[in-house]
């Protein structure tokens, strides 16, 4: 029996010779690996947390609310409330994660026989999800500068014609974000082409310099935007995603997903923090300083930068990316290999986790065989 | 844009005209359709789960730990010390309810090209699961009894090839035990055929008047055993699922799972849960005397009954079961109608609800025109 591998039991082809997908969750005393929150939820959070837990396991045996009708109406008013656009209950659709909610749009829209296209480097998850699905996945281009090439995006559209089109904004691994005019042509390629659905991955549009894509929805059924409580609210380990889009969409998704897929714990979790989001809207503003002072101090150590409007930076340029990876770790510090030839990624941390990358990152230019690049051109 | 329906959407063609599952979610005095445990967790239970939420909380800008490693682990001691069967972390996995084992099984040995069987009428999220992750469904045979007719279901093994079997012991909505001989003799037929991964759905084994099929994964690496928190655990709000098998198996599907699927508050739940097994367990024992009461009580009035190994009964023979659904609701008792022609499905309740629907049933029979048949032999 000890034997027995994954190859040896009857699983699809593809996934033969296969590794799960998930940085190396390590015990180090700086972690800037996953862009998550480096600030624990605030104690009055905390309570308001195990009250309504408290609340919620009163009534544990019973399916939870199988619609999220409270939640749902919460992250809508929180919608409306930062964006200005106006977005209700029948607007929005929670799950378990960002990564369940764009599961159960391709299982609505993508699946088998049809495709879906990202520009890439991008959330890598895009394209694994595609593949979880059935979908097939089509990798578009991205300029030398990590913005999408409009030319070449709308050629990539055109001619694949994908069911799907994902447009990840501020961009994740490389902070960049999207301008509007840029996801309005997306869009207009992807109904000339098919018409197909366009997801405007919003994960971490709290932290961008510019303003989230809401508005766009007026008028555009197949635009669906998705979110996360993982960033902006500091609740990474909450595991709770949403998208906003036409009813006609949340209508659609209900179609495929699982029932009661949200149990009662995640909801109360959930409405407990949305109760506070003005609190943790403040810790966002502290790390968007954060995130502008690694850019800047990167600079002027000497490394490229890519312009970020997200909770991480990306820079560079390494010969061996991954080799400088280690070498960072073995100071303590943890960062992300994407496995973006040149370069690496560090989320904005407290102030002191920050210094304690930056310095990491000026020991190493002595160590470091690579003479880097002059810096590009940033924004922030 | 208010005239935009699912269809003018890019939907699956697959999706056109169908219908979201789930029961119907109704505000009534007496609700014994969904097989909830009418029993709340007790409330010592809730203030551990407040304590180890709140230690949960404190932690909640991190990602949870991606493998729950602790609470396979004792999910893995659970399943060892009520089977006899050892089983340890490696042989478990988890999820947000079996119905996403259930997906993820699916995943990883069904999706395109791949077909999968179970033995209708049975846990209808089986085929809907297929058919969401692009597996073939083929509704395998029952007998007229509701038990497996192991010729017929031999047959339709070694015709079909299915890549998946379904086994659902007890089943639901019938409540029938399948005898480890025909799990086995269906083990054998599935390695014969292909070979297949063969699941045992044991969601109300906790319930029933025999054992779990757990000692059968030794030397099966194709079997699959996947088990729910919702019933015996009385905490159907968690949803929290979970499977036992070769470590292999636990590995493979690792490859389609979304990462840090499994939220750090759903740990922490369960995890509390699990301390209090001893208590929860004792209401089990209570729910099967209510069933077995159930039975005989139905039996008495003069209805048809299903034998059950579940915390439900199967009741009838009825011209139109929904007609009847529709006039046990009219007295304040919610029961299911799972659309088997000629009968319906009550949930053991407490004491009183199980009176309250008795008594409704009772009335029922001077208002409806069927004839009850001739009890069938009963088990219990």
């Amino acid at each position: 029996m000890n034997d027995v591998r994954i190859d040896d039991l009857p699983v699809r082809d593809e996934l033969r010779g296969k590794s799960p997908y998930g940085a190396p969750q390590l015990d180090v005393p700086v972690r800037l690996n996953t862009n998550e929150n480096p600030y624990p939820l605030p104690e009055a959070l905390v309570e308001r947390i195990t009250e309504r837990v408290r609340e919620a396991a009163r009534n544990l045996n019973r399916y939870p609310d199988r619609d999220a009708v409270e939640l749902r109406t919460k992250l809508a008013e929180y919608l409306t409330n930062t964006s200005g656009h106006e977005v209700g209950l029948a607007n929005v659709w929670a799950a378990n994660g960002s990564n369940e909610v764009i599961q159960q749009v391709l299982q609505t829209f993508g699946g088998p026989g049809r495709t879906a296209i990202g520009f890439e480097p991008s959330y890598s998850m895009h394209g694994l999800i595609s593949r979880g699905t059935g979908t097939g996945w089509i990798s578009g281009p991205r300029g030398e500068d990590f913005t999408i090439d409009l030319v070449a995006a709308e050629k990539a559209i055109a001619e694949n014609r994908p069911d799907v089109v994902f447009v990840t904004t501020p961009n994740n691994p490389t902070g960049t974000a999207v301008p509007p005019e840029t996801v309005l042509a997306l869009y207009e390629a992807a109904q000339a082409a098919k018409p197909s659905m366009v997801v405007v991955d919003e994960a971490y549009i709290e932290f961008s310099h510019g303003d989230s894509l809401l508005p766009l929805l007026e008028g555009r059924p197949n635009l669906v935007v998705s979110r996360t409580m993982s960033k902006a609210f500091g609740a990474a380990g909450l595991r709770l995603g949403y998208l906003a889009a036409h009813p006609a969409v949340v209508d659609a998704v209900q179609l495929v997903r699982l029932p009661y897929h949200l149990s009662a714990v995640t909801q109360a979790t959930a409405l407990a923090a949305l109760e506070h989001t003005d609190t943790l809207l403040k810790y966002v503003e502290q790390l968007k300083a954060e995130r502008d002072r690694l850019v800047t101090e990167l600079l002027a150590i000497g490394y490229d930068v890519t312009a970020s409007d997200a909770n991480f930076v990306q820079f560079g340029r390494f010969d061996d990316a991954h080799a400088v990876w280690q070498r960072i770790l073995d100071r303590g510090v943890l960062v992300r290999d994407n496995g973006v030839p040149g370069w690496l990624r560090v989320t904005a941390g407290t102030p002191e986790e920050n210094d304690a990358f930056l310095d990491a990152v000026r020991e190493l230019l002595s160590f470091v065989g690579d003479t880097p690049t002059p810096p590009e051109e940033q924004s922030a």
